[in-house]
């Protein structure tokens, strides 16, 4: 795909083809023979390149055998790094990078296997959180009073539990704090090893694969945007057994593409991949046990190139041999020979092959609508779980209710994404911190960001007046991201923007829905439902004497606020009427669209690549039943079918998808 | 209300009128300007009491603006004190005494908020314990049989976690004695804080407000009548959204009923306070979300005061700003304007005032009958919840059973309170050890007393001769205080009273019923139904050849005993057999009520206040559905409403409530 | 019964008769006198065994009121002794037996009471570990290798949480060698008191009663064949309320005969016995508190003796009287008077007395069929269980999945022996490390015996080709103990065996079955049915062009190989088309079976003794419905009904049983 990296190593600026890889692993009763046939197995099914686990400088001789194999099969290689700062790390490094960076099997870096974990209290990490709490607080004073705390200077600062736990509810600052510099302090890290290839080797890509992402960000000191710096594409570890936790069964090509499109979100132009896609049964280890069927790997393989993948990396290409994992996530049998998997794989990436001219210069097609993410929201909401107990409780019976827990903004996100998706149209995933704000007639959707800063309101009502829409849910803008209640402490910060304030929260019984009088129809809100102080707003909601939705012209925008939960409703239950709603909102941001789904298609996803007039469509069924769906298409174009398997698409833009099928065509 | 409380403060002597109130919650926005406007909506709205946070010496400034805005609107001011025992407290709480006594604003002290905790291991604590433990034991010897121990001295008992586990269990002495100890540590606690005021200020009343009312009070270190020496008025907090766990949604009338009913049987005559009222949406804190309708704050404020409730005051009347609670809790809206549920208050604040007459020497109508609380019974269930898994286990499939949890005593008193609620049958609860034994023509129901002293078991006897009845059931009397099986240690202690002894315990599948012959009717039990080995009673119960009721005559006391969990099947299930079965024995306690419901009615509440031969009755509804009932009432009376919103009473008793409905009248 | 003991105890060779008895409990209420009624209440119900605990030094002089006693009344002690090795110990334990050791009521010395421990790093531990370790690696490198570690001696090897927990994957062997050690540990101990006991008395037998013994035996520690070298006879704790939490209701006489053959298996033919048995309601103690009624004292005690149990002792003769058992588990009632359980437990006691001539020479028959348990594969799946998240999750909603957990390889067996006890087929369980490879025409059941030596698979081989037959299910021979999967390190190591090897594993949903060919039917397999590599085996099961079940002939015999989880579908839902195909090959090693059902029965336990040509038949109905069941029999034998609650059997073998119904009838 064509991507735009000014000053990055060549080998990256060649090559920007859709390339399908897996993960060599190595282990105990690997030889140098079976190393060999390994990379023999990926050359042999055009999947010319091997992630690798670099060992620590006593083992490397074995890596010896894999980067001979891998030139002599020309298969890249694309070798993981690790460790924490320290001097002994920077030379094991070094010494890596030394060692075959001059090798011509030698693809690119990794700076490390899955960055993302949960703040912990190493030397390191206090030492350099009181540096980062001096340049935030300036003076001890101002933490003392933020943290409700008597330290004598910032080097007193000892770490304590309650940074982590939700017990003080009155004194969340310090959680808060914490969470946000481990952020910076990750971000850190892996600058750090970045830095130390680069002084051995200024030549071969960065690369790096964080994991969870269909969770909380914040949770694992996640911030993607911020590696921009010393990365050169991104990637992530996409596992339905392991991160599709929030999924159902169904909605795995759905995840698939929500973490293509976060990532991309992210990259800023630069190019993505998938690091890690199951590539076998997970037997023992994982918190689901799945085994991806041959149509698994083909909606998986499709929905990811179809997002504008570059490299999709299997894990694993061989079982590991002990441990957790053994006999697990392999591409090859347990007597080391191509499976069902492997071979659907070297079939796609045939028709990959077959069809270079158009991947090489292809773009995924995307309606102007972006749906914001904020790592404040999710650092809060992560708080918000560990203040209170986790259930709600009723007659000694506890229920979850996601409203309130660590993924509510989350599954809020998530529930407009889906909608979307069933219809067939592209959104844009990203960080609300990373957002460009100067662009016009864009729909933006804030769905339930909690945690809202003046300067993001400040932000998001500039660029409505500028000409576009927002579409906002949930209590967006409720508090700060310090938690106080933005309306109790100066003013709710998008009252300019809306005309109208957030006037009162009020707990609702499973089944409420809020009122739209404009269009007339009751959509299904999870927890709570909000009342509006309105001024100058045009109300298009209102229960019991009470405004609960409006919507406002500002400057040449609009904006439509709804702050109620109706996405996690959504999410959890039917989706149709926030669909409808959605509907009488986003024609001007979708007729350009070539391709869409003419209605709403439960578990369907469409993912549309274009390269000049040409198109390639990848349809999916997530679901064991059968589905026929209507196509809208450019009358003008014809489709040449890619890929089937028995699922059909016809030049009337008529598809059957057979269960858990997939179609792919070529519109010319 | 009419209180007798000779000696007391002139200031609580002069003024026993119902009075509604908020908590004002001070926070850095906070402006003298903003203070001011707080306490002007008090003043607005009759509501002229607010409670307050006393802050840190440095912060003491602030509070300034809080007494001069009060003395300005004729407010007052009850003022929340706190800390453990020291000399830095001791200094603090005298200097805040001092500094506000003279305040003609100042309406009351509050010992510390929300009193009540688990037994934790300060040093503080241990201390005293070990003093404790030597006035309790005399000898070391014998603290080392009890423990089975070999300490040297008392000097050398150190804490161990399983004072708080169940691992030892043929040990349970040394968590039931530290469990006991932290009741009177607390009490200690809170007489110390009173003395410190009490130094400084003779003048002003104490209060303090204990919290979790409706859970095991043990566990807690709850012992509400020792507190009675340095109070001059009982109160609680009482939060659907905290402490109503055990409860469903329809049962929150019938929960404020029982927290008024406990508190009121614990303050011996003086008067008690709502202390803190849910006054606003809980939206993150809180473990069951909820939101209080303006129907919901009309119930709950009748219903308090229909209990005999002096004041009530709301938490919050303004929002906190930051943290955990921030945006929730408050009768103000989210711009500090009032909300519909501060209208509904200043209403019924109204109507209050237009009724002084009545209200002031108002006491509620109340049956001869007493259910018993045992603190030495939630202590040993306690220790039984923590020496078992918690589930009962059938194919590794685990189910709670409540009869062997840390609630089983109080979910049968419970049981017993709902019924005699839904007949519209006012009772008294009172602590066993704090029951006054020289009455007559009482009915005393014991229900699951599982820990019994042998003074305890004599004074119930004493009692019953005395011309009272008692109904006794679950495993009452199995146990002594420190776990012993009375049966086998000496001798079942209420033997001679029932003139029969417990034989067996028999744990019975869901479903089993006691089958009573007179009357004949089976009424479910939970978990257990008893043998009963009979000496001189009349059987009244008999399954499968065995006795398991019986009814006995002791002197001019008559006393029924059916040794089984019938009151937690109730509690559970439908509760209409036991109800039934009550109905046969209450009759002589019943008659000379003036009101009560002439059927049983689910879900509905009645209070009655006598005022010489004027009465006011409140009815509530606690159900989403209408409800119809026919009230008995004297018939040379009169209603007049006082409130209504749509629920109907007229002259015929009939009475019809909505939804949630509540109906007020004034019978003369 | 007949039992082969060349040199053990004069007492234990001389008295081999079925005995009831009970444990007696000594607390501070006990007197001489009561202590005598307790001996005599034995004595009278024809029970004269008691079972006690040896108190500490300074208490023992209340223990000769029961030797006293028991002299009296001609009653057996089976005295119960215990503690870690330490000098302190080994004094007390060999002042105790001088004490008593020529008391003619002593019957025998019981170890330690219930041995059986999860690994905890006592310092006793953990030096013998270290010297374990040595000699299982013989080198620090060997070590450091297995471990990934770099310790510089063995005696640098601390104890870390991670030996039992499964936080790193990829480092299995920490765990797997500490509780491997632990068994060794356990086992040392017992040996150690035993060894105490011969120092001061040769003559009276030692005997152990290990419990939780329908669970992890590994996560306990417990190594039953290790200890035959010090007991003279094997017991059990057999309790459904602590020990049958796997089981359902109806599950309880399977249980017993369970535990019976497990320990009998064990036991190499030595006696055995079960030392506790429940004899009354368990109130406050146990996971399923539980009532036995005559019925199930009944079905339990001829469940056991019908399996060849020499003693059945109760726990308990008489109540504790204080802590968490006290009011519990007892024959007596509450006024130390015999209850309807003793009642019965005499009767039967009685009926043995009469029929000692059987009893003294009886045998269960046994078929040729055994099922195979593995301590390695339970150490290894307790470490699964500990590596993941216990339960599968979607959409943030956890299911427990019982193959990938603690208890997979038990619970499958538990389906076979479920299974062959609902067609009245007796089979042995057996150790594989204890497990007699010379034998013939036997059928040898290995389910889902995850880890698998080399050794083993060798004596699995040459087993089934010394004209045996196996079947084979799971992912048996997946793994070696270590957690290597065989395939990928050197060879499935059963692949000579079955002429085929493994080629992949895959999750399956709910509802998915084995498609069997030879003969046709389904076989629902829970969570993963693996796909089969053939080389020279008969495919007889396949789908979607996979080969899921082979058979092969193999020297002299056969085996059968479903690498699926057949067994635990079946133990979880409906067992009847696993039980139709064991129907397909069992006939040969069942023909010579004098009894049997004609139909599978579901619930139902059919138990045989032999004596030359005589046989009692016990058969049980588990549930609460009345059963018929039509049962094969010698038609040269005539049945005398000994026992039966209203349950029939007649000349024609048509049995009726009512509701959890027992029916003995003695056959010549």
């Amino acid at each position: 795909m064509k991507v735009n990296v000014s000053q990055g190593p060549t080998y990256l600026n060649e090559k920007h083809l859709p390339l399908i890889g897996a993960e060599i692993m190595d282990n105990p009763a690997a030889t140098p023979e079976l190393v060999d046939h390994w990379f023999k197995v990926l050359a042999d099914h055009h999947m010319p390149l091997a992630r690798v686990f670099i060992p620590s400088e006593k083992a490397l001789c074995r890596m010896d055998w894999f980067f001979a194999a891998a030139e002599k099969y020309g298969v890249g290689i694309s070798a993981t790094l690790g460790g924490w700062p320290s001097e002994e790390t920077g030379n094991w490094i070094r010494a890596v990078v030394e060692r075959y960076k001059d090798s011509p099997a030698l693809d690119s870096w990794i700076l490390m296997n899955e960055p993302g974990q949960a703040p912990e209290p190493s030397q390191q990490a206090l030492e350099k959180f009181r540096i980062w709490l001096s340049n935030q607080y300036n003076s001890i004073d101002a933490l003392n009073l933020a943290w409700q705390k008597q330290y004598q200077g910032f080097e007193n600062v000892d770490y304590e539990s309650q940074w982590v736990e939700g017990k003080l509810f009155t004194c969340p600052v310090p959680f808060l704090d914490w969470y946000t510099f481990w952020r910076s302090h990750l971000t850190w890290r892996l600058n750090w090893i970045a830095d130390q290839i680069r002084r051995a080797d200024s030549n071969h890509p960065t690369h790096v694969n964080p994991h969870a992402l269909i969770g909380n960000l914040a949770a694992n000191s996640i911030d993607l945007p911020a590696w921009r710096g010393f990365l050169d594409s991104y990637g992530a570890s996409c596992h339905p057994s392991w991160h599709f936790n929030l999924l159902g069964r169904d909605q795995f090509a759905l995840g698939v593409a929500y973490v293509c499109d976060l990532i991309r979100g992210a990259a800023g132009g630069k190019p993505f991949w998938i690091t890690e896609l199951q590539g076998g049964n997970n037997t023992n280890s994982g918190s689901r046990p799945f085994y991806p069927y041959p149509q698994d790997i083909a909606q998986w393989l499709w929905t990811g190139f179809g997002s504008g993948a570059e490299r999709i990396i299997f894990w694993l290409l061989n079982n590991r041999t002990f441990g957790g994992e053994s006999g697990e996530w392999s591409l090859l049998d347990f007597q080391n020979q191509p499976s069902e998997r492997l071979e659907v794989a070297c079939k796609i990436a045939s028709i990959l092959n077959e069809n270079l001219g158009f991947f090489q210069n292809a773009q995924p097609v995307e309606a102007p609508i972006t749906i914001l993410l904020s790592l404040e929201t999710m650092t809060l909401q992560e708080r918000f779980e560990r203040t209170q107990p986790v259930n709600s409780v009723e007659k000694g019976i506890a229920t979850r209710l996601e409203g309130r827990g660590r993924n509510a903004h989350l599954l809020a996100v998530l529930a407009y994404y889906e909608i979307f998706q069933q219809m067939g149209i592209p959104v844009q995933i990203q960080h609300i911190h990373d957002f460009d704000w100067t662009g016009k007639s864009r729909l933006l959707i804030l769905p339930d960001i909690v945690a809202l800063s003046q300067e993001q309101a400040q932000n998001i009502e500039a660029f409505v007046k500028n000409g576009n829409t927002a579409f906002i849910t949930g209590l967006t803008g409720a508090w700060d991201p310090e938690n106080r209640f933005w309306a109790l402490t100066s003013r709710f910060p998008l009252e300019n923007l809306l005309g109208a304030t957030l006037k009162e929260i009020r707990t609702v019984e499973p089944g409420a829905c809020v009122h739209l009088t404009d269009p007339q129809m009751a959509v299904p809100a999870h927890l709570w439902i909000s009342e509006i102080r309105n001024f100058t707003a045009e109300p298009i909601g209102s229960q019991d004497g009470q405004i609960t939705a409006v919507r406002n012209r500002a400057g040449q925008g609009e904006v439509i606020w709804i702050p109620a939960l109706v996405d996690i409703a959504a999410w959890q239950g039917d989706n149709r009427a926030l669909a409808a709603f959605l509907s009488t909102i986003i024609a001007p941001f979708t007729r350009d669209l070539p391709f869409h789904f003419v209605d709403q298609q439960p578990c369907c996803v469409l993912r549309v690549l274009q390269n000049g007039s040409s198109y390639i469509t990848v349809i999916t069924n997530g679901t064991q039943q059968a589905q026929s769906l209507q196509l809208q298409f450019p009358v003008e174009l014809h489709p040449k079918i890619l890929w089937s398997d028995g699922s059909t698409l016809n030049e009337a833009g008529e598809v059957r998808l057979v269960s858990r099928g997939t179609v792919v065509a070529l519109w010319r």
